[in-house]
């Protein structure tokens, strides 16, 4: 199943250097979750050749402008090229208002279904689960109300082992049953242990968003274990004050911060505008987090 | 005095083929006056290198999206780039609620003072006059209220005809009243005609822009004489009919309404994204209206 990463944008606050604001669009098994839409996402669609018409899902982390600015074009350029799908977005409870402030003073009625779900910004939630994957919200610890997203893969089924169910004779309608890790009793009272008929399923992937934040370590239980840690880097830790000031987390935070929860891969990003070289953050994350990287626009990580 | 005018974005509803929506940058004295502000306008500025701290009023046309998404994210931009200069914005009324909006849920106090003036849509008003120019906005015909705005340069001075000046030795304090057109009585009585000691001043330049509007007739006298009319022309004549369904105007109308209204010069934008090439939309005008081009991203117009 694909599980890849997309940026489409990772600078903070402002553009600067070509570099766009934070959004960047997950493909789970084909279907599209774009997390974050500053201004100009739609542009960086275009830009990457990435379909609209393919997004199912928005998450919106918080209302500052460089996170969803440009999320009512977006939403209206669907409706000009007439899009016909359902579209589901999760964000602030804010956010509706605001949309439905443009949608009135624009005199537009949207050709497709907007299904809003606010999320509540002060407690974990499960916000979504079909069959590809199940979402989490959390608590983020940032200026505004803020929250991050994790996604999880769901639990894959086990793959039968064809050589011990034929010596065995296990009847087809058991199969199921143990592919989803569940013994099997048959009609004659016959026990069938999952674990004795299958090959253990791969282990589930993982992928969480940590947009806006101060690392005050309240939201470190929400991305335990995570496979890829998406989690912003505004500046280098000699600006550590100006960091804890402006509710942000430096490159050093993000590394520890990573190593702390056992993550597998950390990603940086919203890069402050003072920074028009970016490989120090990568270099100051490394010192503590070897597995660390850069999300840089246009580039895709897939997640393991 | 400079006069001239950067288009930023001339493509309608949504951007393509690299071309952004609606936006340009009108330089008047080395002042600059942001006429809308699609979605992306801050991009484009950087792009064109021009500094959004030279930004001293922004004109805002109507509420869709593809001429307004652009505004919070640029006036935010100032703000965390330093902005304390006061900066004027014009729009229709339900703009400030708009704004205020955004303020509230981002949680942001604008370190500058922005001086909010409504735009009353059903009635020609002068909105700004200051010593380089006078701006007028008046209805346009559009499926919601929208107004075009004219700008007029002030009356320039008349030059000093030194020689007669000299010859009749004109007192030195009649010689401000005569540069204005004035005629001057001197202590003795004696009457020194404005026309005898000056030569004419030259003849002041004018620009219009008519954003979205049906070709109605109705705003064709606001625009009358006009230096530089930029007029939309979303569609080539072909689709007269859709243009009228959606209160837009033809190529071909553009160039009869440059024609009508005697304008010296015309510009067309607002390009439908179903035109790639933009060739014949200009030809289309042509065949009414000689002087005709178009309004393309990056290029500055002077008006004469």
């Amino acid at each position: 199943m694909t599980f890849e990463l997309t940026i489409l944008g990772s600078n903070s606050a402002t553009p600067a250097y070509g570099r766009n604001q934070t959004s960047q669009v997950l493909n789970i098994n084909e279907k599209l979750y774009l997390i974050d839409c500053g201004e100009g996402t739609q542009h960086q669609l275009l830009k990457y050749n990435i379909k609209s018409s393919r997004i199912k899902y928005i998450f919106i982390s918080h209302l500052h402008g460089d996170h969803y600015l440009g999320l009512i074009g977006l939403i209206s350029s669907m409706h000009l090229i007439g899009r016909k799908e359902e579209l589901t977005l999760f964000g602030p409870p804010e956010l509706k208002e605001i949309i439905d402030l443009h949608l009135r003073y624009s005199d537009t009625k949207l050709r497709y279904p907007l299904i809003f779900n606010a999320v509540q910004p002060f407690e974990e939630q499960v916000i979504l689960e079909n069959e590809d994957v199940s979402v989490r919200s959390f608590p983020l610890d940032h200026r505004i109300p803020c929250t991050g997203f994790r996604f999880d893969e769901r639990p894959r089924l086990a793959k039968i082992n064809i050589q011990a169910v034929k010596a065995h004779a296990v009847p087809t309608e058991c199969l199921s049953l143990l592919k989803q890790g569940i013994d099997c009793v048959s009609d004659d009272g016959k026990v069938y242990k999952s674990s004795e008929f299958t090959y253990p399923p791969p282990s589930t992937r993982s992928y969480a968003f940590c947009s806006d934040t101060l690392d005050s370590g309240k939201y470190h239980d929400s991305i335990k274990g995570v496979s890829l840690l998406y989690h912003e880097a505004t500046f280098l830790n000699d600006l550590l004050l100006r960091a804890a000031e402006t509710y942000h987390t430096t490159a050093l935070q993000a590394g520890i911060i990573a190593e702390k929860v056992l993550a597998k891969k950390l990603l940086i990003g919203h890069f402050s505008a003072r920074y028009r070289n970016l490989e120090p953050m990568v270099d100051e994350c490394r010192s503590v987090f070897q597995n660390s990287f850069l999300a840089l626009e246009g580039t895709t990580y897939s997640i393991d």
